[in-house]
């Protein structure tokens, strides 16, 4: 087992009709002031969004909202948020969303505490040296920013999309309740529950040189969501369904999943989805689905990681016979044919990109260089996957 | 699955040559005077405190040390310690030791805040509302302590063991480096590896009621230890070895085993092994050796818990065929073999105990009263499992 430290201060509060539960939290730390950030319509047609803000109010907190966060969330929408933020004060932010919202909220936090501009921070111009805290409600489960440290931003001017982490942008409080997710489009909840699945497998997918333990805790997690995944349609208010997905995507990206290894995963396919996400404002799990399995299929015919690709096959997918006994070309075709079977595109004709729009991709993507470990990746090496992605 | 809430707050440094990492985190939580807290001399025949008070004095950290904690914790050592804590106006508790050493720091770090007698804390007779900070190094993995809000303390002028619990004991940073471990005795490794399968196992036997993904975690875990403690005696210095069972006992009882379910497991076997601690002194992981099979027996015995105890055979003990198709009793004998199969006792009559005894180990257990979800314990039903320990 790799050396690794391991970090989660975030108190998730996990189950049905617990959100009134993190007014105390606020209480507790003294808050009187809170920015809350919101995205599309759902948490006001809910009703979610009256609920808290009467929560609040009998509480005598203070707020201000700023609606609108996009998925892959916009650079100029932070800044509007961070001025807000600043107008009235906030001692925090209030997150009322999915992973986008989340990211969000923590670029605001880093920038309404340090006064620099959220760009700056991303491409580390300025240092992160302070954030507000973070107390934040989930309405969509997938990307685990409700109590991870990273966040994603798109820079709408240069369509850049860039990670950022930083652990004082870990939530101090989340609430995690899955029937408010039920209002969610199905098909969202499969991308995002699409997106939670490929933490694990990024993680998994780097080698099998860590300890047993870890490559068993990572396959029952990754079964739980495909599982979960499949069984969605015929689920949408189903709680034991909802809840094991949403309880799986907590885990996730929570870093639990890569401890004992070398390298903490692979996350080239995040990094090339990334781009595709900057450009073409495809949906982050739809991204992972088309180039996931076509990554997979590069690093194969490089020769590498069949063992994993096979036991990745016979433990998590279930393939139980493959043609020359080649199980891990049978559990990458497995695994297309499971992104298939969610209604999910496995390439990139599928959402329009041409050809010709490959090298724009590659380059955009071989900005955040360096990343991958099974193939250390560069412009080659992404060009290769994005052509297999094709 | 049922409503949870999860906290694990403490930063976890895992691995081989990491105890200097220890060292900046003080520094960056402006510490400058720590109480050090350890055990046995094995710290010191290692050389493991002469390297500790050496980066102490090197970074400018003032420091006293109380020595001599004992397994089953004493409260005049703790007060002892108190009263050291307060001489030098500690701002931070550094245990260097196991579970014992640990829980006692706890212990100090509440006492010594809040300027009560730390047996007032644990009897609920004062409110613990302040604790000082607990950065520590483990040398020997079992109870979780390094991570948990939990801690148990021996009175003893009463003979009383009691269990005490608040967020704000859980330690801030915890290095958990496996290889310091070499130099325990494989029959302490063993107890106290027991141990954390027995933290995992409280919270698997409440029952089969939560989240298919939650039993196979346990399971996971459950696996690796019980293959740590078969492996142990021709592994003493094998890192793979011991850094899965090191790791597996810090995530066993973190909380993470017992979130979705209604009762977060079931600790009968902890009271009434607490109570034989108390009173014997036979080491925590051989009490529980001893009565946890025969809490199972004697829940069998009842009617309950067949299919827990069936599916714990078949998916954790490995067991393929039964008597009568009873895998339930299959897996409670497999669990008893396997105990022995360590070299530990399985009664308590092994341990010294006399029948006679009984009534009284019952009355002290029953001081803790309630406790148990699978049997709501009473005197009658503690006496009955010690009876079957017999």
């Amino acid at each position: 087992m790799h050396n690794f430290s391991f970090y989660s201060p975030t108190k998730i509060i996990f189950g049905q009709d617990t959100v009134s539960k993190l007014i105390p939290e606020l209480g507790n730390a003294a808050i009187s002031r809170v920015l809350l950030l919101t995205g599309g319509k759902s948490v006001y047609t809910s009703g979610l969004y009256d609920k808290v803000v009467g929560l609040l109010d009998q509480a005598g907190i203070k707020h201000e909202t700023v609606s609108g966060v996009q998925p892959n969330p916009r650079l100029s929408k932070v800044r509007e948020a961070v001025a807000t933020a600043k107008g009235i004060q906030a001692q925090a932010i209030l997150p009322i969303g999915g992973g986008s919202v989340f990211d969000s909220s923590k670029a605001v936090a880093a920038s309404a505490a340090t006064g620099h501009d959220i760009w700056d921070i991303v491409t580390r111009k300025r240092a992160l040296t302070a954030a507000l805290p973070i107390y934040g409600i989930l309405t969509l489960s997938g990307t685990s920013s409700e109590l991870n440290n990273t966040g994603v931003i798109n820079n709408d001017e240069t369509q850049e999309k860039f990670p950022f982490a930083n652990d004082l942008l870990i939530p101090r409080v989340a609430v995690v309740d899955p029937a408010l997710q039920y209002s969610v489009p199905v098909n969202q909840v499969c991308y995002s529950g699409f997106d939670a699945l490929s933490h694990v497998l990024e993680a998994y997918f780097e080698s099998l040189d860590t300890s047993e333990v870890i490559l068993e805790h990572c396959e029952a997690y990754a079964k739980a969501i495909i599982r979960s995944l499949r069984a969605l349609p015929g689920a949408k208010e189903d709680y034991a369904v909802r809840s094991e997905l949403a309880f799986c995507s907590v885990y996730a990206h929570s870093g639990w999943a890569s401890v004992g290894r070398a390298k903490r995963g692979d996350f080239s396919s995040h990094r090339i989805g990334h781009a595709l996400g900057g450009i073409f404002d495809v949906p982050h799990g739809v991204t992972l689905g088309i180039v996931m399995p076509n990554w997979m299929q590069y690093v194969y015919d490089k020769g590498l990681s069949r063992d994993v690709f096979a036991r990745f096959a016979t433990h998590i997918l279930g393939v139980k016979e493959a043609p020359d006994n080649d199980f891990a070309l049978a559990g990458i075709k497995a695994f297309k044919d499971f992104v298939r079977s969610l209604g999910m595109p496995v390439s990139l004709r599928e959402v329009g990109v041409k050809e010709a729009d490959i090298p724009k991709l590659a380059e955009n993507a071989a900005r955040t260089l360096p990343f991958g470990c099974v193939i250390s990746m560069d412009l080659e090496n992404i060009t290769g996957v994005l052509k297999q992605s094709f």
